[in-house]
């Protein structure tokens, strides 16, 4: 086997966290000879003491390279993933050592889940999804391509969580809802409906609100 | 030892999950040379890869069975719990290796831990709970037989969670508070004050609300 | 090296759940020969099964103890801890083995992190400091001196928990706020602005109440 080092794609502050997390997996895995940033910001050359490339500084070198999406902005994380994928690299799944994913859960590729989830039976989960700490994915949830789930929420069983939504730390999702699409599920909301694909909810009940007309999680 | 086989009652969701729960613990203990589903429905006969038994079925292998119950009804944990006993088999407590039990916590039987929870100093829990991940249950708590405590509650040092009582996703609740037996605390509730028995309480502050009537957590 | 002994300064509540960690820390590093209680109510001879003392009682052994301040409480837990300092004693940090350190973070002295909490890149955690369980202190977070950060709470990176600031169970707190020094961040509070300086907000969004007057946690 070809020596492979991993490139974390975005050098920002999620990054950080998924370099972190890429060392714990590799003092044990010892999976990557390096772990550098990848950035479209040209301005970036070194970033939490490694190096910061950009993508087509690594033209060539597409069968010693696998690739995560450090983004937590899901139409961003869309795009990246994108553009990785058209440059010939292909993505790789960083799953801490503490996670536990059951023997029946299906996981696509660039999926990255943080410190202590549980990911339970018959799950599916997509490309490019970033699932935080301390989440239960109960049994049979979909969360589809380029979502993301916060550290601390707690979604019951069979829910699906649509392509590109973002569930906000904390919230609490209640067994077979949907959320649509790029919705966004606010930090600490409490969801007992569907929810509409590129809505916004927030509360105790959560209820859709129109404050956020850009459809952007971080502004 | 005469080889043990355990016996998960109900074959359903929650059992799914509670099925990976006791191969992980075999792996490292090897507890039992066989896993199956016990079920009440006729029309169930393989579930999740395994056999399924009425109780019947199992009749004089008392001594060569255990049992945990899964269902998170609180009311038919507690009708299924009494029928395994009728029959004259033993419950066993399935906690994951990853829970961390003080030595001081003194456990019931048939009790189920999942994964990452801590139960802390001098708590006392009854038969047949069900403490979901990511729970601090704190010090001093009673959680009585029968009761569920669900995935990313925090619950407050003393506090008193009575028999059949069911905590939701996300909720927290203060120290020092009696929750009456059968009661429902909402996904994400946040309890100042003590809940009566048979009462149902939703919200941030939790109020007590009249729209289950049936006293079902899962309708 | 001379042995080491470990005083847990409350014989409390607290104290008995800092008692179980320091025990299970001991069983894999074997820092102390011995484990003991230090309050300064005079009528606590024993708590827990161990001897407590008072702080004079312990004068001249100053080379052989190390504490850390097991009280809830931010302005007592103060309080406590300069008496330790006054009294020529040093702090030690009691980090739970399951806890996940960034490399990168900074932390002080006298602070305790209780299981499967994870502290994130470039987090900067002052003297002190109570982390309970299941939190994720996101990158960039100060957690300035004697602050208490209850289970279950979410922080979004580069937030500032202000010295001595209470953060209650199961809260979320977005990025890059202030929560002002002695604040109390209320159970389940759901904080998308600063807090100020000794302020008290619960709710979902959290709100200032003026309920608290006394400005104590634990009343």
């Amino acid at each position: 086997m070809k020596d492979m080092r991993l490139g974390i794609f975005c050098a920002g502050n999620l990054g950080r966290e998924i370099y972190d997390i890429a060392l714990r997996i590799n003092e044990i895995e010892h999976r990557w000879q390096e772990i550098v940033f990848v950035d479209n910001d040209e301005t970036k050359s070194e970033y939490y003491g490694q190096k910061v490339y950009r993508l087509a500084d690594l033209e060539g070198r597409q069968d010693e390279m696998e690739f995560v999406v450090a983004n937590g902005e899901p139409q961003t994380k869309k795009e990246i993933y994108l553009q990785i994928k058209q440059a010939g690299f292909h993505l790789t799944n960083l799953i801490d050592p503490t996670a536990i994913i059951s023997p029946t859960a299906t996981i696509g590729e660039g999926v990255i889940v943080t410190p202590y989830s549980t990911i339970n039976s018959n799950v599916t989960i997509g490309d490019n999804v970033l699932v935080q700490s301390y989440v239960r994915v109960g049994h049979d949830i979909k969360a589809e391509s380029h979502c993301v789930i916060s550290a601390n929420t707690a979604i019951g069983g069979a829910t699906i969580v649509g392509e590109g939504a973002f569930i906000g730390m904390g919230a609490a999702i209640k067994e077979e809802l949907h959320i649509g699409e790029y919705a966004i599920v606010g930090m600490g909301a409490v969801v007992y409906k569907d929810v509409a694909a590129h809505a916004v909810v927030i509360g105790n009940p959560a209820r859709e609100t129109k404050g956020n007309r850009a459809g952007k999680v971080f502004q």
